[in-house]
């Protein structure tokens, strides 16, 4: 799994700092999460290929989480795109996207599906054979969920040799990978132990922003290896993330320790700090593990 | 009069390129014309301050000319503007934009009027005692205008010692500069431009993007100092430039020609072009005088 960082500023574009938009490279899926203004640049900057990208998701309809989405999919249609787009966002984004594109008199020509989300509860919203995708409720300002992506087990390794010297026939090969036991030639029970082992460890990462300090969320981001949490501020501006249901490094710190997170990436900083290391001496006065600043153009193998 | 250059490329933004979007400085006034994504960061490149922008003009509702709109607002409400803004742009824009400003639960606090157009002949739009702003309808895939810009005439200006020989009461000194002819303490009549000598010549521009060409436009803009006509294609590219409903750099000369205008300005260049050069070669075969490129960050006096 591997995540690239488009944009981890909150409120507005400005010449060196981007609104909310990440790329989640999850076995064979490049998945874009938020897409504020300006995101379609970040993708070429960062030579994210525009076809690769199936499903966008989008945590909340304030502008720095979205204004970039509605140009994104209008350049899909100038460059010609025939491969399907899937929108998961919250109610609302089908009427402001296909108002803007009636205006404009410009339909894609694509297949473009929205999913619209209202669901106050956790639900899954998207599922294949490698991975799931599950809203994780928020608290802010407006309906918002964060997302948790998470792989499937991988098929466990077979090994060749130990499997033909127990006279397993090779037809049960993926009965094997799948975790059966099977019968060999002279009809003995094979323990699938005996001749695999196991498949990589499947990995989980759970985005969640915008957010007030929340502990609800624990139970749902329980153990994932990473977590990217918003810290729109510091200590010495507690007074405002209230109001605006925003979170401190620390109170993200403090959520990455309920739920046992492998790593804690911190991001949408307020535009107010020019020093963004404080936000991670906070953090960890609340959480011991790995913190990671997010930073436009990083890349963060998970 | 100067216009600077935010964005001059059609279609989608990329790295190095922008769509449109200009500030035009025409007496007290910074007018924002057009308003494609990014533009808010554009204005902050280019030092442009927020607040002097009270009034919008969109062309049309393609987003390559508005879809920075909505989230400049939204950034002007986050940095509490207290100044009233005029949006002028077609009908929609302001079901679009108000619609946005609902689902994100995030309405301004500063004075915002819509003005919508849906003329499809020339009107006045705005007028103060210094500036004139007409519609120029334009012949594009969805309703379009462009805009004409003018300068009302400038005071005459007063040779005080001259007046004082004559003998004029101060009291005067208001209508000599309008041009009219006074009475002396003596009670004789002193023509006007005994006295005065006529102000500067006030100047006209004309934006005109998006258009097919489009002679009837003539007439409005005939002897404006600059026009900025959109040429998108080559001549090479002739036969998409119809279907589009866009222009050749050949046929913006050619209007400029029968318009006699002062100066041509080129934009709205297709991204397909990696050498604009062309364009004012193409042009100049239709159009002897002055010819300019758009480029981002020009800054153009008029």
């Amino acid at each position: 799994m591997k995540l690239t960082i488009l944009g981890c500023h909150s409120a507005s574009p400005q010449i060196n700092t981007h609104p909310t938009s990440q790329v989640l490279e999850i076995r064979n899926h490049v998945f874009l999460i938020d897409c504020g203004e300006g995101t379609q640049v970040q993708l070429r900057k960062y030579k994210v290929r525009f076809s690769r990208i199936k499903h966008i998701f989008i945590s909340h309809l304030h502008g720095d989480h979205y204004f970039g989405l509605v140009g994104m999919i209008s350049t899909f249609r100038l460059l010609g795109r025939e491969t399907e787009l899937h929108i998961h966002a919250p109610k609302g984004i089908k009427e402001v996207i296909t108002l803007q594109m009636k205006l404009a008199d410009s339909w894609t020509n694509f297949p473009l599906y929205f999913h619209e989300l209202s669901s106050k509860t956790s639900e899954m919203i998207f599922e294949d054979e490698n991975v799931e995708v599950h809203t994780i409720p928020l608290d802010h300002r407006v309906y918002t969920n964060g997302f948790l992506f998470k792989e499937k087990p991988f098929e466990r390794k077979l090994n060749i040799h130990k499997a033909q010297d127990a006279k397993i026939n090779k037809a049960y090969f993926r009965k094997l990978k799948q975790g059966f036991d099977v019968e060999n030639e002279d009809g003995e029970l094979i323990k699938n132990d005996m001749v695999t082992s196991p498949g990589p460890k499947p990995k989980r990462y759970a985005f969640c922003s915008d957010t007030a300090y929340n502990e609800s969320i624990v139970p749902l981001i329980k153990d994932v290896d990473a977590i990217y949490h918003e810290s729109t501020f510091l200590e010495q501006h507690k007074d405002l993330a209230k109001p605006t249901k925003h979170s401190t490094a620390k109170e993200a710190g403090k959520i990455a320790t309920m739920a046992s997170v492998g790593q804690l990436i911190l991001g949408h900083f307020s535009s107010r700090y020019d020093d963004i290391e404080n936000f991670k001496e906070e953090a960890s006065e609340a959480f011991q593990g790995n913190i990671i600043l997010a930073e436009t153009g990083k890349e963060i193998v998970i």
